[in-house]
């Protein structure tokens, strides 16, 4: 079949409208958020609206031998729904419903196409908490949130994607539509298949639905902050921390290059000193005075650990204003040029020594670059900044993004916490998992998807 | 190969007192507990103590064409772990090392050998907690909760196994090991193997070592009971705790008849009245004053869900003989007969429609069914009780076993919540997952075992 004759059968069977072959329209569906990551030119963009227009895509597409590479809002950071040349691009945005929300089983099911906030609001209006917060969370998906096993700042307390889902709907390699999970909190019946589509980037199907389970509502958080004159004070902080058994719902690091960029951004000085080479952040949701002992006691672990200045705070706006340093580092460093953000995840107890080789690796390539993370559950994003203009300072950046990977592994950790594989760190997945991981990844894709359908060469390859 | 070259390649590798093939010692591996669940006759039984044992195991029983059958305990209720016609039962039980404790990043590696109680143990030490908790934690081993992914009573606040596991180590069926996961609390490089062989009950391959997060040691529990005159009132205060946002350490339900099992062999009265109808019984591991709350919160509940009984202590020994009356059901239910334990799962509001049904099921077989159950997951474990000296009786228990499982379905549940699918409940995964999922399980299966040595004809058929 050629492919004008797809793109008339696809017009067909969803409308005119859900399919979409302009030039410039299917190039600005044809990247997502990470500069690395290669990028091919799709055939089309499909946006179908129902499960039916999903099956005639995927059959349509088979029939044709045309690749489809399924995505959300686009907010990835590994290139993961980035095109192949030739494919369909699969744009599950219509998908924008939240079907149900049951309280009395605090579940809610809820269609790929629903902006992770949107979905936030509407089961707090039940008192219920959907906790997977990515730092996209205002713009991207649910969809995504699933393909990617999203995290966020939530996961120290409250894990990553995968632990909120019961269940799924997924449209497979010949169209057929499974079901997985259930609407239950626990059952053991099969594989645990769920888990297997989660996290598999748009490789193995189309998610078209999910059931996910919620929490009660947290308490509004106290926070703490802390600044230390030496990385090594503040990781020594973080392991004890995680030694001593409290939980924080929120614990932040952010490195000397990080709170230089936030102060000069926000005009302000954050406290901590000229000398502070760490500040750590972290909330406690539990309410109270139970939250003001887990953040007193960890307030007390950090001035044992030398913190140079420690100080609580139960007053909403005030912590907000605190977090904001966190949440500004990224804009932050566009002052200085465009970045590049890595994901790499550590041991909790190797946190500094990860942070000191950043900056060796910032002075070796001779490039800004800014650790921001995830402390409490050691998932990190080292920021490489370079300039848009220089091709060559690119190159520095892209070196300088694989050495902090050749660290993270070297510390017992993994090359991506919560970002992906997608198409920049194909051979990382290879050279962490090895070979007889990599088998057993192309066995279940060919099981799953015989004619490489569903996103081909994204996260390994099948040869 | 005949299979005399088969034990003496396997006694020359492995050594001689890890093959056995005496016709009594090889029965008493040939069953797990549960009654209803076919049994073949083993070929032999292999006790490796190394992973070069079990990869020889493997590989040689691969040449042979002779299917092996993993196993730890025997613990299990699915028959997964019961013997099929002619093969090798592997027994993990020699791997019985705790390899590491690391506080500092609150994980653990283990050997699939290892007792359940006594890994608990191991981890205390150190301030730790392994929350999977199966009711024969005494003796079960770790591999086997892994196999079947496991639970137990603490999943209404800590969830199954799955959810405490960061990466295992599985011989496959080429002999080859495969590593998953990893030793970090967040990671997202590639496919979640780990999940996908947790709960797999020994159909992909053999666990060989797991790495397991751990959690702080919670506080001593505070207790409450509560009793009510009609199975819809406990029903109505589970959902409301639910819904209220509640989540005790602990939630069971104990029906009429489990009451007054328990009575009697206790030969005490419970303070629930002669028209108890139900009795929930919760925990709170919150520690101090807000476990106090929490207490207070749900009896409250239960007091306006018109509770007949309400008692809370924070008293250890006090609490302990309150979940005496839970602990002792399935004794006491001795007194009358033999008994087959069911397993299903349904939403937490539909624990007392489920309930109900039972007791309907129980007028209809005229044998006493006993329902006990963990109430905070809907996990429901209605209990048959049958003379061992009647067949007929046990047909009609396995009527009213099968008949639970319709009404679990019926009520949006799951035919296993916790204990596996096995040899017993094929049928029933088929109906709950449909073609499509049976389908994609085969298509897993085959790719990962496509000579069907491990566990053949478990869980589901390859045809």
């Amino acid at each position: 079949m050629g492919t004008d004759a797809l793109l008339t059968e696809l017009r067909e069977a969803l409308g005119k409208d859900a399919v979409l072959a302009d030039p410039e329209v299917i190039d600005s569906y044809a990247r997502d958020m990470m500069p690395l990551a290669p990028s091919g030119r799709p055939l089309a963009v499909v946006l179908p609206s129902d499960v039916a227009g999903v099956q005639a895509t995927v059959r349509a597409c088979a029939a044709a031998g045309v690749p489809i590479v399924p995505r959300g809002a686009g907010s990835g950071l590994s290139g993961a729904a980035n095109a192949v040349d030739g494919c369909v691009m699969l744009v599950m945005t219509r998908f924008d419903k939240v079907l149900e929300i049951d309280p009395g089983n605090r579940l809610a099911v809820v269609q790929p196409g629903v902006i992770n906030l949107d979905f936030r609001t509407a089961v707090e209006k039940h008192g219920l908490f959907y906790p997977p917060d990515p730092s996209s969370y205002d713009w991207c998906t649910i969809g995504g949130n699933l393909s990617t096993n999203a995290g966020g700042l939530c996961c120290v307390k409250y894990g990553v994607t995968t632990d909120s889902v019961l269940g799924l709907e997924v449209v497979l390699a010949d169209g057929s539509l499974l079901k997985t999970g259930r609407r239950t909190v626990k059952g053991v019946a099969g594989y645990d298949l769920t888990k297997l589509f989660i996290g598999s980037e748009g490789t193995l199907g189309v998610i078209t639905q999910a059931t996910v389970a919620l929490r009660p509502l947290p308490q509004a958080p106290g926070t703490l902050v802390a600044g230390f004159d030496a990385t090594e004070k503040a990781g020594e902080a973080v392991a004890r921390i995680v030694r001593d058994g409290l939980v924080p719902s929120l614990m932040e690091i952010m490195d000397a290059s990080s709170i230089k960029a936030a102060e000069t951004y926000l005009n302000t000085d954050l406290g901590a000193g000229s000398d502070c080479m760490a500040l750590l952040l972290c909330q406690s949701d539990a309410g109270g005075e139970v939250a003001r002992r887990e953040l007193a006691a960890i307030e007390k672990i950090c001035v044992d650990c030398g913190s140079t200045m420690a100080y609580a705070t139960d007053d909403l706006a005030e912590g907000r204003m605190l977090m904001q340093a966190r949440r500004v580092v990224l804009t932050a460093l566009e002052q200085y040029g465009v970045w590049l953000t890595d994901d790499v995840c550590v041991p909790r107890t190797r946190i500094a020594e990860l942070i000191s080789a950043c900056e060796r690796i910032s002075q070796e390539v001779g490039l800004r670059i800014a650790v921001v993370g995830h402390a409490g559950d050691g998932n990190m994003h080292p920021t490489i900044v370079y300039s848009p203009d220089s091709p060559e300072e690119f190159e520095r950046a892209r070196r300088a993004f694989d050495d902090i990977l050749d660290v993270g592994l070297s510390l017992g950790g993994t090359v991506t916490g919560e970002h992906g594989v997608g198409k920049i760190k194909r051979d990382w997945l290879a050279r962490e998992i090895g070979p007889v991981g990599i088998r057993v990844h192309r066995q279940i894709k060919q099981a799953l998807d015989p004619d490489n359908l569903f996103n081909p060469g994204s996260m390994f390859s099948m040869s």
